[in-house]
């Protein structure tokens, strides 16, 4: 009845004799916990995070449900193990375009262990996030019954330079993923753009991170899907949600800047794909967003003139 | 004619032959450039800015004045020594109270040496910097004739902790900074707050930087300035300047998230003296506020009901 998922773009794989997360048909995402203090540290906060009265259901709905821990057979034939039970993200869709990022230029934490430290920092060091505030960790993009999806080796992924993120961002957005050819970004208005867009998303996001004092988002996920088909009728079912809180850690009164700052940083990539596109009016900034990402009067307008 | 600057809270000083800035009484402040890098990093800096033709006024008016490098006798005696002629930021002030605040939660980037980095990474996590995104550099507020500054000495000030740096924003815009009792907070608003006040600048850098990828600020400050007897009488001239940029370097077309993500911070603990004075309205934000702190609808406004 469980089974390994179809569309998991990143992290750690069921398969192979290896612990990794599995599916049932239900729409749950079953996903071990770790032996060590991640595993306690991701449980501690999908409770804490359920029955926080604080959080308002527009944010509420950023984030999988969290239906509690179970024993279940791991996907390594280890015996019963403690898994928690998430909403599988995308069980619901078809031909899930999926991809992950992973946000901050920071990924590791003050309270971690040096050795952990080290080798974060020199990950982040090689890989986009300390250029960037983010970097990609794993994608796919459907682009016909024909060729499937587009879904690049994890080891290309992750030698990604800031070029490389960029035309990947539009490449994930077009009609024409697995092409040669430069990427069409024909869904890039309907997914990325709009009033109910992934940046119109990041961007409610943003304002809460502006003010949130609760958790630190350590070395956490932003999850951007959307369907091919939906997109090709204007109705892209494009979603954004936060995965993997193995490292979340309590603050003390202060906003989790490097996670605020790492958004912004693609906030702003997302928004000049829409710009270089002439998905822009002078007049009302971004087509129909709830809230301009350039509040600044008339500065940023005049250089994309 | 060229002295030694009496209000320089933080930096180099000259003096006991040390090679520092001076000032002159026309309003100029000379910073020696340093030997290395730093140095034309500084000179290159306020050379490209000043001749930027894309930096609107607005937000030119929180830097220095520029008027070029000059060959001056340096301070340390070692003859003449080329010089930044900047603007003297508090010539026009009487009893300047004066905040130096690093800003970013990393002071280091990806071209400096192993050497340099290392340092840094280990300031940056001794003191504020890694968990609220910016710390204090140096301070001085005014109280009285007879008392004169509140100046803690500079390793008082570089061991303080998130709640130190809290108390030190509050009592900076307190009447009595020197007194041992809990500091009344009493300038807060018109320094801080209002329509032209502290933060209302700042969040005009904000959405600067949510925007602008010309500049990379590494270890820059945000120098916050005011005059007491102006805060009595409601007039306080309370004025943000970016000052430093020895390390600014390009970018790739990257906003500066490291600075912006710190920013963010620091306007966070500003509000929150606002909010705990009750200046603070549940319709219009902050009051009188260009762009509120809190666009987030409903979300924070019900956390501090």
């Amino acid at each position: 009845m469980l089974k390994i998922p179809d569309h998991q773009v990143a992290g750690h794989r069921a398969g192979d004799g290896k612990l990794g997360p599995l599916i049932d048909d239900s729409g749950r995402f079953c996903k071990p916990l770790q032996n060590d203090e991640r595993g306690s540290r991701e449980a501690a906060f999908y409770t804490s995070f359920s029955s926080n009265t604080k959080i308002l259901d527009q944010i509420r709905r950023y984030f999988p449900l969290f239906h509690g821990t179970q024993l279940l057979e791991a996907s390594d034939g280890s015996g019963l193990h403690p898994h928690l039970i998430l909403e599988d993200l995308v069980s619901t869709h078809v031909h899930p375009s999926v991809m992950d990022i992973k946000i901050g230029s920071r990924t590791w934490y003050a309270q971690a262990s040096e050795e952990y430290i080290k080798k974060c920092l020199k990950k982040d060091r090689e890989g986009t996030s300390l250029k960037l505030g983010f970097r990609i960790s794993g994608l796919q993009a459907y682009e016909s019954e024909e060729s499937g999806f587009w879904k690049p080796a994890k080891k290309v992924v992750s030698s990604y330079d800031v070029e490389d993120v960029r035309s990947s961002l539009k490449r994930f957005v077009s009609s024409n993923p697995l092409a040669d050819a430069k990427p069409d970004g024909s869904f890039a208005s309907v997914v990325y753009g709009g009033s109910d867009g992934i940046l119109a998303q990041l961007l409610e996001l943003k304002a809460w991170f502006e003010d949130q004092t609760i958790y630190h988002f350590n070395s956490c996920s932003v999850l951007v899907m959307y369907e091919k088909a939906g997109a090709e009728t204007g109705m892209s079912r494009a979603e954004v949600k936060l995965i993997d809180f193995a490292h979340v850690t309590d603050d003390e009164g202060v906003i989790d800047h490097n996670f605020l700052g790492g958004l912004c940083s693609l906030i702003k990539f997302l928004s000049e794909i829409l710009v270089n596109l002439g998905d822009y009016t002078i007049e009302g900034g971004l087509n129909g967003f709830r809230q301009a990402p350039f509040s600044f009067q008339n500065g940023p307008k005049k250089e994309i003139q």
